[in-house]
Parts: structure tokens; sequence; C-alpha cells
């Protein structure tokens, strides 16, 4: 026996979800059947509306429902230093600090020869074309701390430094509250070379 | 700044469901963005149509979208044994074992008064009713082998024995291909309790 239709169509759906597998989709499953009508309606009405109405911002390629994005149509923003982050995600842990205030653009990916992904797949072409037209001072490249993350850090300092535009990397080092004793030694090194004077 | 309002009402209604907390909720969220439309709205629809079409069978207890449900409804199924489960999952991994002909009932939860679920929340009152009519020689009790499960399986048979009906419990002790090694106190002990001739 199987389960009836209604419910095998929505562990199904919950299945196809990035990290959940068979048994946790029938729990979640299970939890709609008990959650109130209003909330499910709301899910479902949220799930088509994410999907219709949200879009790439034309300039900088974060996602938005209005374009240009609410950042990048901010005149209150500092326009001449622009954080490269990898996804809209990278954006929002970023605006939580609430430290930053110039620009942003989402390059949606990271150079991965193992995955395919080339510079032609991610959002640089307009980053190119956004230093030609605008006062751009500084580009700080915050792609993750990972092998495809430095490698395209690399790749775009080459690309944009012979403009005489100046690009910079986030710091790598011990994370606050971290301990020593727990650190990788790729961090450790990183600390040792990073390191300023007191 | 916050999310856009349609990726942020959606990344609420993830973060509603049970063990997916905000990073994981937002993960889900982007990842509905890059779904290809059907599937979203594929998504939406069975969410929608969980909550209008499924009902508990009024035999058993199952969720169903049929009344009585397929199981219920089967006579060839063996109407004298009754297996009691806490819920419709547990059905469904009885089923799949494919060795089980008889029929469920299904509690809906278990008794716990910590959580204040006493015998009245519980679906009993049908189970009782269903020995009086039926023609029943065997309750099965499955309810898991936490405390909770075990007050209920106890419960269950105090009421239900002194109607000259059989209860049974399912056997506890080491699951197939574990290690003695690794096994806890109380199983081995239920295990040394519940050992059979060879």
């Amino acid at each position: 026996m199987d389960y009836p239709s209604p419910i095998a169509k929505l562990i199904n759906s919950f299945s196809k979800l990035p990290g959940i597998g068979s048994k946790t989709a029938a729990r979640l499953a299970f939890y709609v059947l008990e959650m109130p009508e209003a909330d499910v309606s709301y899910f479902a009405q949220a799930l088509i509306n994410a999907k219709r109405d949200l879009k790439y911002c034309s300039v900088c390629g974060n996602i938005t429902d209005t374009d240009p994005c609410m950042i990048c149509s901010d005149k209150g923003r500092d326009q001449s230093t622009i954080l490269v982050v990898e996804d809209s995600r990278d954006v929002m842990s970023m605006e939580k600090m609430q430290e930053y205030h110039g620009c942003y653009h989402v390059l949606q990916g990271v150079l991965s020869p193992m995955e395919g992904t080339g510079p032609e797949d991610l959002n640089i072409a307009s980053l190119i074309k956004r230093l030609q037209n605008e006062e751009v001072k500084e580009v700080i490249v915050a792609t993750n701390a990972t092998a495809e993350g430095e490698a395209t850090a690399i790749y775009l300092s080459r690309l944009i430094k012979p403009a005489g535009i100046k690009v910079t990397r986030l710091a790598h080092g011990l994370s606050v509250g971290s301990d020593i004793e727990y650190a990788d030694e790729m961090t450790l090194f990183r600390a040792i070379e990073g390191r300023r004077e007191l």
C-alpha cells in the first residue's frame, strides 16, 4: 500500500528540496496536515508569489521585487565601493552587520571548473560595465573562503586591477570568539600571515 | 534591510515547519526560486490539496482520502487482528514489511501526562467500539518503545484484556544487524528477558 495520493504528492514535493530525504519529507507533510488551513494557504501562496514576483536586479544581480533593487536605488549609499558576493544570501549577511554602506554586486555563483561554471556563466559582464560607467574607487571581493571562492577572487582582481581600480579581499583569520586550539592549519597560517601591529 | 517581501514570506512559511531554522528556511526559499515554475505550482497545489482532501478514516483513524480507508475497506485482510499504532506513518512502515495482513487502528498520539495528553485525547473510544462490534481475536499494541509508548500499551492492555481479547506487544531486543557492543543497557536487558530457545 502507498500513501493516499494527496499526501504522496506533498511528500514528493518536499523531498525535491535540498537536504530533505524521504523520511523528513513524510514528517513535514504530516505536519502540514495538522497546520491551520490559513497557514497552509499562506504557504502555498508564498511559493507561487516568490516564484512569480522575484527577479534579479538589472544593476547588481541581487534578488528583488523591484528593479533596480532597494539598495541600488538608495542614493544615500556610497556609490564608489562595490562589494562582490556569491549570492543574495551573502548580501543579507552583510546588511545584518549594519556597518557597510556601499553597493553590492551578486555573481550568482563562483568559478568552478569541476561543475563547468566559467566566467560567462556568472554575473561578471554587468560588473565590468558598472565599473566603466560608475565612479567606482574600490571593489571588495567577498566570495567564500573556499577554493572556488579564492579562484574567483583572483580572477576578478586580474580583470579589474588594470583599469586602475583598487581591488581588496576580506581578511582571513581566526573567527571572533574561537579557540586557537581548534583552528585548522590553513586558518592559522592566514592569521599569522595577516597579523597586524598592536 | 530585510529580504524583499515575497521571499521573506516564503522563508517565514518554511521556518514554521518542524526542525527547520531560519538559515535552512532561507536556503530552501532560495532553492524554490531556482526551481521550474511547474514544480513550484505542483508544490503549492499539493499543499492545498493535502490539507483539503485528507481526513481520518472513521473506522481506524488512519489518514485517508476515502472513508473508510483502503485498508479498512479491503475485505481480503484478516479482520480478527488489529494492530494499534501511534500515527499513520507507522501504518506505512508496517505495510512496507508486506508481512502483516490484518487491520490497523491509529491512536493519533500516545498518553503523555507531561504534554497533557490523556486517553480522551486519543482515538481510543473508537477502538473499544470496534472490539465490541467486530470479531476481533487479537490486538497487537505497536506503540513506540518509549516511556509514553510503553505506558499507552499497558493502559490499552488493562482496558482490553477483561473483554477476553488477546493483547500482545511487539518484541523488544537487538535490532537486526546491530552489535551487542553498541546496544544500550535497557535493550540488552529486554533481549535477555525475551530470549527464546534455539
